[in-house]
């Protein structure tokens, strides 16, 4: 049956050209041309295979992912791949390996935080692997207030040198990735004490593991923390746990970039401005909106080509049952997670030139646009993480009782995903930083300094609080300036209803605490409307293609018609709309489900994910689910004997009731 | 530092008597001796370790499951347990295995559908566990539709055999527990075709394998379908896959209490009423809604502790952080799982008294309430399983990066509870089962029939239709009255609202189909309703026990205001009530939160869990997380070694430059 595409039927229902949306996805023709060329090479080559993942006790999964890392490597050098195709290919390994931390956290840091002549030092051991860091921050009773952290760092003026230590359990390292049992360097970060004094936190570069043995230097106990949620998954990382005894460095391995000590051991400040940690923090944000839209549309594309080939009920004179994806429960629960895709997609492309510009202002000196950076990035951050985590999860329930199978890859999927909901900044202290400074913005409204960026639209207050929305019958609400004004009247509302709780109290601070969860659903309805916004913004653009824009329309439609649907309690409460308005948002929402129903394969074809990298038999191109289930089954190792290892002890004794003399 | 408790200066906090409430929490003061009994002596029997589960690979895994299991029937045995102690034994042992179906499916099945002649050959064997059987129902290509099942059972009157058949690779038996590996025998649910005409899907006994070797018996070829999400979980069980190849089985093996083949190969139906399936049906169900409580309660119960025990910000002049359980946005996320648990436990005791109320009716022949019962045993199922899924992984989101890690026991939670929203029917066909009666019972109110049971208010639909909530101030919310109005008011309401909508298609089943999204809202509703109404039920019993009663209150207080902020959407809409009273409910909300946080231990105290039985290191019941995470992480296969497998081939190849050479 090899060859034959199941979904050939629902292929050719597609109303749009799908290599023209596959651009748009990709972002550029350029960066599809690479990832269509890369993630080819990764499924065509047997060394990347990772079928067998999830089947693998902790030892052979590890090493396996050592020798995936390594040989990856060998293969950039090989070919000798730019920059940007060398970052694809691990993206396409799709294998949590110490490799993400040596590149995305050690060298990054080095470069933010190194003076020139540490960089110079260090990169150039970095970039050709002869060291191999991670980045040693968070301890085992201290995560997301960085400022609590207790591993000190004590400048000896005697051997011009700082003695790195764990003073408490609780100081201990813990959680790094690549530090368990691969990397020789740490960038280990620490309270500096100079002469007795408390200097705050700085980083520190500390070599952790002989170059020609591997050993933990002395002083250094080191090992894995174990193991984390789900099969394969982050099991193929060595998160680590790390303990000093004081341990010697040089002075000059403290990173200086910003602060440094001197040979006396006074801490001088340099002139290097401290906001520049705002570029590094948005490109790190950026990154994890585009994982966000990518971890989210390979769920909704596994689901979406299940939900087309089970059928369920509905079966007419003995005739096939119908497709689940036709029932609008189904519909109601897949496309506006396909539409969430695209929309964390189009955002995410945003703050890649959001980047581009905050970079051009820090090098102007212009830092006044930074906190609604900040508050943007983070708060984005925040709802895309946690809109895919659960959204993984729904997708998989969306197949039904296969989706618990690791065969479906969903389960891997969600459990190596859900950490983004945690790392970098917890999901929920995120918004609360989102919230802090909407508060901040409104209390400021009347001083005359109008808001900038996503916070812009709060300069209209006065409009919006007395803005009535005018729909009058469903297709209304295909026009994106009448969505687009309801998202902002009620996110201004609800910061203005905050705004003006908290006024109430005497203790700010007090107030902030007490009222923080509904601080929190301000934020996060700023946080959609800028997801709106930004989509909408992106049709307003020249998208080539037959019909690829208009595909596009009924999308924005559905993301922002679902959100309305769901959050139809702040709509209502702040009177940005009325009961009859959000039930016709509603029909036209039924209405656009029908209507991308017949494009929904193509949808999911344009993300242009191989078969090797979605991981998923229930997720085929082919649609040709059951044979391929029923094969992979017999890989178990379970099924390696007919009878059960455990027979002969246990299952036999109990049949033949000789359980008494049975050693159990 | 051993017995020490760090939770000791919570526990004086509590303001009611916990003993008291464990009884609560138990059912009864026979229930909660039965069970601290037996969860002691299962936590302190090393034999019943589970704390090594996630890290053994999957063969390992399951014949330590074999182990347990055929130990447990031993010590069921030698401590001669009754048939309640042996079935909390099971319980508290915390790990899937196929005396699961044996005992739940298998056994149930022949009690229930078996003629008495049947029952006594085959029950006995059971008993004694001289056969192990497992219940044979889905297929690779059909689960909830039970009426598409294609296995066939043909009537052979030549030899008086029925020739069972897998006719092709989807009518595959795919997911019976137990089948895998372990079974002798299953309950194989099939196509009965006789004289050449079909009537429909009947249950056989099918010796599946030998009782002397435990080899598969000819025609029959048997399997494991391969692993499921998460570590440990429900791979400690063998769901398995099977087909047939015209195995022939004798015509008395037919499960014939309502309907039997003759010798001629005629089909006779019994004079047994089939409503009896009912009974069965609610018995499931109320079991489901149990594990449901117990699930939610396990997580709960772990979140709380370590977030008493979690310090995170708000350090003032170096003195310690401020316990995360501090943190309105966290008692937002918490406590009204709390207050669910407790809810879904209440409604569980209410559903094992309707199942003796209809055991008694259809003993009476008396059927005319069986489709409200099965509305609302079909409704809770749905209702419990689908907030208990999402509430586990709140929980463990509740608990920051560590609730990530094996150790924390939420990881397995939920992985092995997952399940439960597909199986015994997917959660949204049930909902869409229970807006079918809804909307009959809506459509049939002018018919002067009034409706029964927890559907009864539909039959006060005009005062509810005029209803206007006279909440004035936030207090007024703590008025169970006015709690119960305003949620009848809701669910009539957006009943009748679906109604309303649907009478205008031509065709009903067209207009179900295009509004099943809202359907579904609507019977959530429904059931949001009964959950309340239960719990307020419950209030108005005698509750003896100091200030235990006032406890439960506040906690009914947080389960239903925190579902009216919620599902404010719905209330507003349906202008159940205004945005101001809605606002006043919030503020009741924070109000209950403050109010139980002093009490917070002790509430997850009272379901008087052993550390064995939560199974994670963040909830042990002395609070001494940190000391035990770090000396849990050293068991890890990956620190046998501190110099990793892989250093030679992988790592060092990659730090010394050398990978032309290597082998990779």
């Amino acid at each position: 049956m090899e060859g034959v595409d199941y979904l050939a039927a629902e292929r050719k229902k597609a109303e749009f050209d799908v290599e023209e949306m596959k651009i748009v996805w990709a972002g550029s023709r350029h960066a599809f041309e690479v990832s269509d060329r890369i993630s080819k090479l990764v499924a065509n080559d047997p060394a990347f295979r990772k079928d067998e993942r999830t089947m693998l006790p902790r030892k052979e999964l590890f090493k396996n992912t050592l020798r995936k890392a390594t040989y990856a490597w060998k293969r950039i050098n090989e070919l000798r791949l730019s920059e940007e195709e060398a970052s694809k290919l691990r993206f396409y390994v799709d294998e949590p390996s110490f490799t993400d931390l040596h590149w995305g956290m050690f060298v990054p840091a080095i470069k933010g935080q190194g003076t020139d002549e540490q960089q110079r030092k260090w990169l150039p051991l970095a970039y050709k692997m002869q060291i191999i860091g991670c980045y040693a921050q968070t301890e085992l009773g201290h995560g997301s207030n960085v400022q609590g952290l207790e591993t000190t760092a004590t400048f000896d003026p005697q051997t011009d040198e700082f003695v790195i230590h764990s003073p408490t359990l609780t100081s201990s390292k813990w959680w790094p990735g690549g530090l368990g049992k691969v990397s020789t360097h740490g960038l280990v970060y620490a309270r500096l004490i100079t002469d007795g004094q408390e200097h705050g936190i700085h980083g520190f570069i500390v070599q952790l593991r002989s170059l020609e043995d591997h050993k933990p230097l002395p002083g250094i106990t080191i090992g894995d923390i174990g193991m984390k949620f789900g099969n394969g998954a982050y099991n193929t990382m060595d998160n680590g746990v790390l303990r000093f005894d004081h341990v010697r460095i040089p002075r000059d391995q403290m990173l200086m970039r910003v602060s440094r000590v001197t040979r006396e051991g006074k801490v001088v400040e340099s002139d290097v401005p401290r906001q520049l940690v705002y570029g590094t923090m948005v490109f790190v944000r950026q990154t994890i909106v585009q994982d966000a839209s990518c971890a989210l549309s390979r769920a909704v594309c596994i689901a979406t080509r299940y939900s087309a080939v089970r059928r369920q009920f509905g079966s007419q004179n003995g005739g096939p049952e119908t497709q689940v994806i036709d029932y609008k429960t189904q519909q109601s629960r897949l496309f506006p997670l396909l539409a969430s895709a695209y929309a964390f997609r189009f955002v995410g492309e945003w703050l890649n030139w959001l980047y581009t510009d905050v970079m051009r202002r820090l090098q102007a000196n212009e830092f006044s646009t930074l906190p609604e950076v900040h508050a943007c990035t983070a708060g984005l951050k925040s709802l895309t993480t946690s809109v895919t985590a659960d959204g993984i999860e729904e997708c998989r329930k969306l197949c039904g009782g296969h989706g618990y199978l690791c065969t479906s890859g969903l389960p891997e999927l969600f459990a190596v995903y859900v950490p983004a909901c945690t790392y970098e900044g917890d999901n929920i202290v995120l918004q609360l930083q989102v919230a802090r400074i909407l508060m901040k913005t409104v209390s400021q409204l009347s001083s005359g300094k109008p808001p900038v960026g996503t916070m812009a639209y709060l300069g209209r207050i006065e409009p919006l609080m007395q803005y009535r929305c005018n729909v009058q019958k469903a297709k209304d609400w295909m026009n994106p300036n009448v969505v687009l004004e309801a998202f902002e009247a009620r996110a201004a509302r609800m910061s203005v209803s905050c705004a003006q709780k908290l006024s109430k109290f005497s203790n700010p601070e007090e107030g902030f605490a007490e009222l923080s969860a509904d601080l929190v659903e301000a934020s996060v309805a700023h946080c959609q409307l800028i997801v709106v916004s930004k989509f909408i913004e992106k049709l307003q653009q020249d998208i080539p293609g037959k019909r690829v824009k208009q595909q596009l329309e009924v999308l924005c439609g559905i993301y922002s018609l679902a959100l309305l649907h769901k959050h139809q309690g702040d709509f209502l409460a702040t009177s940005c709309v009325t009961s009859k308005q959000a039930s016709l948002a509603n029909d036209q929402l039924r209405e656009l489900y029908t209507q991308v129903r017949p494009n929904a394969i193509a949808l999911v074809d344009a993300f242009n994910y191989t078969d090797h990298f979605l991981g998923s038999i229930l997720g085929r191109y082919d649609g040709n689910v059951y044979p391929k289930l029923y094969e992979a089954a017999w890989k178990d190792p379970l099924n390696e004997s007919v009878v059960p290892d455990g027979y002969h002890q246990y299952i036999r004794p109990l049949l033949k009731q000789q359980l008494r003399a049975a050693k159990l």
